[in-house]
């Protein structure tokens, strides 16, 4: 466990860094499709290889899509090419998580309003920045997150669930969900984490595991549908999970298999509990029939399972948590609650 | 489609089978492990290997657990081991299918009662008889089940949800759950069948798939979480499962993820109908929290996914829906609604 911890703080591989070699600045990734098994980076150099790794989940994860697509403009400024074009091509490679397009448009806002000669650097910089802030975020949503945990069930001793993977793969700091797990560890206060697989694509098993593991967390593995055997039990003392797409209502998307949970925790009265910086709310989604929800190919469901030849399948990559199942929404300026219009609007200054 | 119907009426492979062959009696049984992939039988010609057959779940499904044992112990006796032991290790294969302890029971006692000589005759005859006993139990509850979606939601044209596998493959007869899909589909009822996956072991995918494709049903798989964003769209009429054990007071033991489906169903006003035979009744077990969940190797859920290595999986086979959460339950001698121990009863006689 020390070996993993050891390493998790000083050799994990960053999601996603900006590199200048001879040749020309890149953006390099960590391919999430490979972990754990293989840890391998893919060196993007123009925004069509970003914007293929985008669609293939090698880079994913809200805050890190909004990372990905400022420093993919950033990148398209820096090689001379079309940035507006780019910017377009990078804002539509995924429809509902809201941060791609807000960090696209940061930094195309920055390429835009720079003295000429400069733009290349203005991107950057604005990416640079998001970065900064999203890290800022992370240390802040813990910290929140933390504190709420605290006055909703005193005590500390956490059995806490998790859906999908929400830790340093997806930011750049600690992350959301599992950056609150992950500080609650090092107080010593995570009794148990209890990782959703998360089918189809499996980032609990293979992402949040990964990270579980390298953090010396006290992690245990389910098949998503056991999480109903974990309520029975009194085993849960609460949920959290990251979003993809907050609407202004306060209705959540994020990764399917999220809504099923909530239910479930409200019908065994435990909290249900969002970590998303204010970047993931989108004040122009009035509610979450508004939000556009992803569908991915069917062959993410049946290549797994030896199904029949011909079996379709339904594969929507998110589904939508209504606000009034929503205990609390950690933000890095704060907790929503409860979840209104009203009271996350406050939060978004 | 037509190919694969009529290939379903003439060509599947039973699930269990008796065969006399010159070298002695055999228990012939269909390798669940291998489907839909290949259709292999394996020749049991003692009780270890049905035994060894049946953890493995290369023989599975309330109903067809208690056909196995029965034939096991008549297997035991034709074969002139000792039956009281091979009963005892039958019985003990698995905890929570009540069919299986039952089977084993019917054949034993018929072995014990018989006349000197005939005792290997007798318990064949008894196996034989719950072999007929299923299959009419199974198109009784799929007449039952059909009457009982017509007066829930009458107009046909259903949309139905289904967990984990209860076919033919389960059965004497064409199963329960699925059995009473198959009648609806027979009747031109059928809109669609949603098939969850059913992890661990994917039974959802490889087994309930490959009965809907043979029976040219219209299907459509999904990872178990994205059931939740089915009822969010209002995709589904009704949900039918099967049982491992019904206690005393209605509580349903099922494959682990029949109980989400139950609250998200409640959730939602949909109906949830547990499909079993009064064979799967135990009035010995008073309720839910009575039943012995079986707990599997964790290695079923990390197998599949490449997690850390040393990873540790919560793998309950089954979870335990309260009778409050269910609609009905559909018996071969009537529908059982509203679900409290009074009703239940009266239809076990």
């Amino acid at each position: 466990m020390v070996d993993h911890a050891t390493r998790a703080e000083n050799a994990a591989l960053p999601a996603l860094r900006w590199a200048e070699p001879p040749e020309g600045p890149v953006l390099v990734l960590l391919d999430q499709t490979r972990l754990p098994q293989e840890e391998i980076e893919l060196v993007c150099t123009d925004v069509q290889a970003l914007v293929a790794a985008i669609r293939c989940l090698a880079v994913r994860g809200a805050p890190l899509l909004g990372l990905a697509g400022a420093y993919g403009v950033a990148l398209a400024s820096a090689r001379g090419y079309d940035v507006e074009e780019a910017a377009d091509l990078l804002a539509q490679a995924r429809p509902t998580a809201v941060n791609l397009g807000y960090g696209v448009r940061r930094a195309l806002e920055a390429h835009r309003k720079a003295a000429p000669g400069q733009a290349p650097a203005a991107a950057l910089a604005e990416a640079r920045a998001l970065h900064a802030e999203d890290a800022a975020a992370s240390a802040a949503m813990a910290e929140h997150g933390m504190r709420l945990l605290t006055e909703l069930a005193p005590g500390g001793g956490y059995r806490l669930l998790t859906h999908c993977n929400t830790g340093a793969l997806v930011s750049g700091g600690e992350g959301t969900a599992l950056g609150v797990v992950l500080a609650v560890h090092r107080a010593g206060g995570l009794r148990r984490l209890w990782v959703d697989e998360t089918r189809p694509l499996l980032q609990g098993a293979r992402l949040t595991a990964y990270e579980a593991a390298r953090a010396g967390m006290p992690y245990t593995l389910l098949a998503d549908s056991a999480a109903g055997s974990l309520f029975t039990a009194g085993e849960v003392d609460a949920v959290l999970v990251g979003a993809d797409r907050i609407a202004a209502d306060g209705a959540t998307a994020n990764k399917v298999g999220t809504y099923p949970l909530a239910v479930l925790a409200r019908y065994h009265h435990v909290p249900f509990i969002v970590v998303a910086p204010t970047t993931t709310v989108d004040l122009d989604t009035p509610d979450g029939a508004s939000i556009e929800v992803e569908q991915r190919a069917g062959s993410e469901v049946t290549d797994l399972a030896p199904s029949p030849l011909g079996t379709q399948a339904y594969n929507p990559a998110f589904d939508v948590t209504p606000p009034e199942l929503i205990t609390a929404i950690v933000t890095e300026n704060g907790v929503v609650a409860p979840v209104t219009g009203e009271t996350l609007a406050s939060v978004c200054r």
